[in-house]
């Protein structure tokens, strides 16, 4: 350690270092050094290094402090929501019946094309602050409603606007390979060889962290979903997956294949699919607020899961469709009441394993070295978070070693 | 309409009245005049009555005002939590293990009996404060965790004081058979007759509005529920009841028989006590936060209660060990996605109907003559109230004609 520079301290808090691989890793009387954006001790307030210049102190009267939560998965930038739909459905109407009033995801890409980007960027930012208010301090936000050249841009433009106004990082997934637009109806190849088009410009304008698609019979086939993932690799972009979510497509061995970051949802998910996870190192993420909202019985292999070693993540999935929540702490609950994950497991699975699935080594354990971003909460356990349902518990964040 | 007094306006609302028995009852630009804590008139702004003296004017901006909401089903007044044993649940503890733990509901009852009268009204009041956040006004709450005169009343007691000292009307009811205190083990009549000598001493001391029960195989029996309905007649007052939530005892058809107000839970509810309900008036409080809680797969028979032209009330069912939330709008939320209720079913359900079980005629709806208290939300619609799980909406309340 360094000691040329000032120091921060953080003291009187109950850490939640999730240090070791097993247990909450809790330090009572805790405290930690921050130094710029880093955290540069952990431990127990009585074994502070002596003799350090610490010329700020924050007192955290006895609070309990996590990793700032990563929420991993969201399409945050949209126009219009879902509600009519959701009533709609809830009155007996069909399928049919709610595409003819204009429903379904073409009714959220028609009011994101609409949208002015003002509009599309106000919203976010509404959705961006309320997930901060439960101790975000990262967020992936993919495209995927625009679903033109123009469009895609516009929103991932939305989304690198949230990392630079606001205290938290923002990784922007390209999400173009999500459904198909009505312009293409009937010609899915000829979409995918457009998106495999733009991607590259997208990229070009830094718009672009990681690249996804959605592989499954509704959406896009595996061989589809590879050549997306092939202009990824051209491109040096990482790649991860919405898959194997209403059916077996084996696109979690193909995601697996190209070294992807995370496969997501995996309700349906092979054996197969699980070892080339696990050889690959891919994060398994479990989308519990998708699962309850469409009512899915089929669980995601959760003990095969945990068997093989593959690192199990959490998030909200946030968007107007499928899981219209900006909770992650009731993702938390959910993931322990609908997956009978530990709390432990579900909190690892929004820090230290969602920031694994975004390819961000320097966060979500309190380590020496990681980057400062903490959630200081108002309770006394780190299994209340999951505990309770619905709760809004006293949270304040540090991002970047500053209070946010 | 008298115009003596002077009124207060509420205007630049768009008015959710449920005024007439199916739909929304919608007003855009619509306005409230109040005199003291009464409606005294809802209508289109543009209707309003020409020459009245209204020094009051409250421009609410286009916000969208429902009538205050009520939680008719909470035990929100105990001491300790349950997050440690929802942890060693998930961790595989067996219920011996938890119960050697000292976990469960004696764990409760021991946490409730040994906190200070000032600890159980701090917590009881944060808990209050979080619902309110959430648009209740009317709240009401069960003892059960006390077990014994003394402990029950210093619960009621507590319950008073949160009417007493809120912005909030506080419906006390006594729920002493809600389990057999250790000290009672295996003499659950014994207790039975207890509870029947202590509850007239708790009414004459004002504490009690209502007499409630566990009807239950791990609780108590119908012949013990109805001698302690027998004692509640006697009284006065009026009486409800948890039954058929994990079997069916015949409760429903007993505390109808007694006119009960609501019986609450209902998964096992049979045909004829759907019948008795329907004869008897009795609303059915469905709890969808227990039932996700617990993991229930037996759904309340809600096409048969609709038919029958039962009332449907939704509750939050606040409580440390089977549904530990304190969000209403989750549980509108609940009532949909698992219940399959209309957002505007659920909505009627924490309003009107909630209303009717608690005894208030003069409340639930947006009329002339009702009490003025009001829900005003940063939302456009009233289905997205329902629509979105674990959301934060702005939300003000109007308590008796006054910001609250
Ligand atoms: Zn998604
Ligand atoms: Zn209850």
């Amino acid at each position: 350690m360094t000691t040329s520079q000032a120091f921060t301290l953080w003291h009187r808090a109950r850490l939640v270092t999730l240090a070791t691989e097993q247990g909450w890793g809790l330090i009572d009387q805790g405290a930690l050094l921050t130094r710029g954006d880093r955290i540069e001790w952990v431990g127990a307030e009585a074994d502070l290094p002596p003799g350090l210049n610490i010329p700020e102190r924050h007192d955290l009267g006895g609070a309990l402090v996590t990793p700032g939560l990563v929420d991993a998965h969201t399409h945050l930038v949209y126009g219009g929501d879902r509600a009519r739909e959701f009533e709609m459905r809830l009155q007996g109407a069909s399928y049919e019946d709610i595409a003819l009033a204009g429903g379904g995801i073409v009714s959220t890409v028609a009011a994101t094309r609409a949208a002015s980007d003002e509009a599309l960027w106000q919203s976010a930012r509404q959705r961006a602050h309320a997930l901060m208010a439960e101790g975000v301090t990262t967020l992936e936000v993919k495209s995927g409603y625009g679903l033109s050249a123009e469009h895609e841009a516009r929103c991932l433009r939305v989304a690198r606007r949230l990392g630079a106004e606001l205290p938290l990082t923002v990784r922007t997934t390209c999400l173009s390979a999500h459904a198909l637009p009505p312009e293409f109806a009937g010609r899915a190849d000829d979409y995918i060889d457009a998106v495999c088009q733009w991607l590259p410009a997208l990229h070009a304008e830094g718009l672009v962290d990681a690249v996804d698609a959605f592989c499954e019979r509704i959406a896009f086939s595996p061989a589809q979903t590879q050549r997306v993932f092939e202009v990824a690799h051209r491109l040096g972009l990482p790649v991860k997956l919405h898959a194997e979510q209403l059916s077996d497509q084996g696109g979690a061995a193909l995601a697996a294949s190209f070294g992807a970051l995370s496969c997501d949802h995996l309700e349906y998910l092979s054996d197969a699919g699980i070892a080339a996870m696990a050889q690959a190192g891919t994060v398994a993420m479990l989308l519990p607020g998708a699962y309850y909202f469409l009512r899915e019985t089929k669980l995601p292999p959760i003990a095969a899961l945990r068997a093989s070693g593959v690192p199990i993540a959490i998030a909200t999935d946030h968007n107007p469709g499928s899981s219209p929540t900006l909770s992650p702490l009731l993702m938390l609950n959910m993931a322990c009441t609908l997956f009978r994950l530990t709390p432990e497991e579900a909190l690892r699975g929004m820090t230290q394993h969602a920031a694994k699935a975004l390819g961000l080594a320097d966060r979500g354990r309190l380590l020496a070295g990681s980057r400062a971003d903490l959630a200081v909460w108002g309770l006394k356990h780190p299994n209340e978070l999951a505990y309770a349902f619905g709760q809004r518990p006293d949270c304040r964040r540090v991002v970047a070693g500053r209070w946010a």
